[in-house]
């Protein structure tokens, strides 16, 4: 068990100075094969790999600040006692060079509201890359994603667009459980986003994650699941094989959502028409339209689709908000 | 591996002679802990244990017809060429006397239409009752839940009404695969018919239930989920836990949908409108109502409560058709 101090200090070189200012981006990012249930829950260490595609995301504007900590989120400041500015705070006090050293995040967001769309993922990745560049650290991507990891774990494939491979690693320090970019661009593929649902989650996916990991009797079987989808969708991105990509993907989906289920106290984010999207999906497919979807920690759907069903898709699903992941 | 008929011919007397008639009555059956696999498809040997409660049902007359077998239903012939004629008939054949003899089946049900209250279990344990008095074996329950199984496996648990446990058994000829009844009353016990949807279901539960066991990935854990629901059903049975009855029969239904839905191809009976009466069950119960559901292989809920909540439940669920099962 390390702490997560412990982590960063392995990594980042002694401080030396600072730029005026740094400004990055990150990308959100969509699991294709789902992240679901920690082995540590200091370090934020995955039970299993994970892939994912990177979309909308998160700038990171960092400068020094004189007295005090400041969050602004799309240009308003963000409240002291929220959870946003708390767990901002956290993360950035890993990299203080000293106590009286303050900062100020300007973090915008292009992500559309309530998408579901791990919106922490590139908070912090932008988070991290922005410090990067503002100590003038000149990390590599496997450094950066080990750190993005410490704020939020799926922040570790946010760390550059494409296709994301998470791995689950085995060292007690993380060490070995960072993202590594897929060499794969497929300009054909777009998701699409289903947005039907903007109330907060009744039960954030931190928590619903713990319960599946303690009570679920099906999460026994969730690893060798996941071993499986990845031994699927790793040629199927690959070699540009949407069927396959897709309904792997919705496969581990549906088994995610099953070991919710199955958790003490269940889990359902599923919606009544999170159920009417899925049997339209369906349908749409015994009628010969290639269309899958994925679900996350909420009740929203992601569509995905090549580029030349684009018409078709949104003939089913008029509320359908385009993505292009490359 | 025994065929259907072996199983018959350990169990009934030689032929002697049969009344002109015989009328009897068999419930129906709601699984608390549900029936899911079979380890034998031909003489339907469960893979795990189920326990059931009974409600409405069949009513089956016999007598003997001259000129071929003749089935009706709700006093209307049924088409020789429909799935219906061919299983009665299938199962009237394992009892036959010689080949020329042939039987008039009249099957009455005071079954809601589509509330998904296994007919087929009603059906056949009327159908094996009556056949018990049309040719006076004077067979034993157990004797009588084992040959109802080899026409619809959960009939087994259709031979009385009541809490009934239908146990696995371990013979392969299934002489132990038979139900027993809980020696338990419970007056104030209700269930609740949601009835919503009345159209055909796509897959066959029989389908359905064979992919799970094939190609579910979760299908392995099944086995010890349903132990442990059963040990802890089987104590809140007895101790009259309406609580612990309600929230082990969810979570077993919840389990077995998980199954479903992670067989290959998915299969998902759950419509929006299921989802919606979910969220509603799980409402009421956070606001202090104690309603809990159950789900079979189809899209409408069974609810379970008890009678001194009647108008609160019918005032969440207006629809809601209220049975007594004692």
């Amino acid at each position: 068990m390390s702490s997560a101090i412990e982590c960063v200090k392995k990594i980042i070189p002694p401080y030396q100075d600072h730029l005026p200012t740094a400004s990055v981006f990150a990308p959100s990012n969509i699991a294709l094969i789902k992240y679901w249930g920690k082995r540590d829950e200091t370090i934020n260490l995955p039970v299993t790999d994970s892939i994912s595609l990177g979309n909308y995301g998160s700038q990171a504007t960092l400068s020094r600040a004189e007295q005090g900590d400041a969050v602004f989120l799309n240009t308003q400041p963000v409240d002291k006692h929220s959870e946003f500015f708390r767990r901002a705070q956290t993360f950035l006090s890993l990299f203080r060079p000293s106590p009286d050293f303050y900062f100020k995040l300007e973090a915008t967001s292009n992500i559309p509201i309530a998408a579901g769309l791990a919106s922490s993922a590139s908070g912090f990745a932008s988070i991290t890359l922005a410090l990067n560049v503002f100590f003038n650290w000149q990390l590599d991507l496997k450094a950066l994603s080990i750190l993005a990891r410490l704020g939020s774990g799926s922040a570790a494939r946010s760390v550059c667009p494409g296709f994301m491979h998470w791995h689950k690693g085995m060292a007690l320090d993380g060490s070995d459980a960072y993202a590594t970019r897929l060499d794969v661009t497929w300009p054909e593929l777009r998701l699409g986003l289903l947005i039907f649902s903007d109330k907060p989650k009744e039960k954030s996916s931190r928590l619903a994650m713990k319960e599946s990991v303690y009570t679920s009797p099906f999460y026994q079987v969730w690893p060798e699941c996941v071993e499986k989808d990845l031994e699927q969708i790793l040629p199927a991105i690959a070699a540009r094989d949407f069927a396959l990509l897709g309904s792997t993907a919705e496969q581990n989906a549906l088994a995610m959502h099953a070991c919710m289920q199955t958790s003490r106290p269940a889990t359902v984010y599923t919606l009544p028409e999170t159920m009417k999207m899925m049997h339209l999906v369906w349908k749409a497919r015994r009628d010969g339209l290639p269309v899958y979807f994925t679900q996350d920690a909420g009740p929203n759907l992601k569509l995905l689709f090549e580029a030349k069903h684009l018409t078709d898709v949104k003939a089913h699903f008029p509320e359908l908000v385009e993505v292009r992941p490359f």
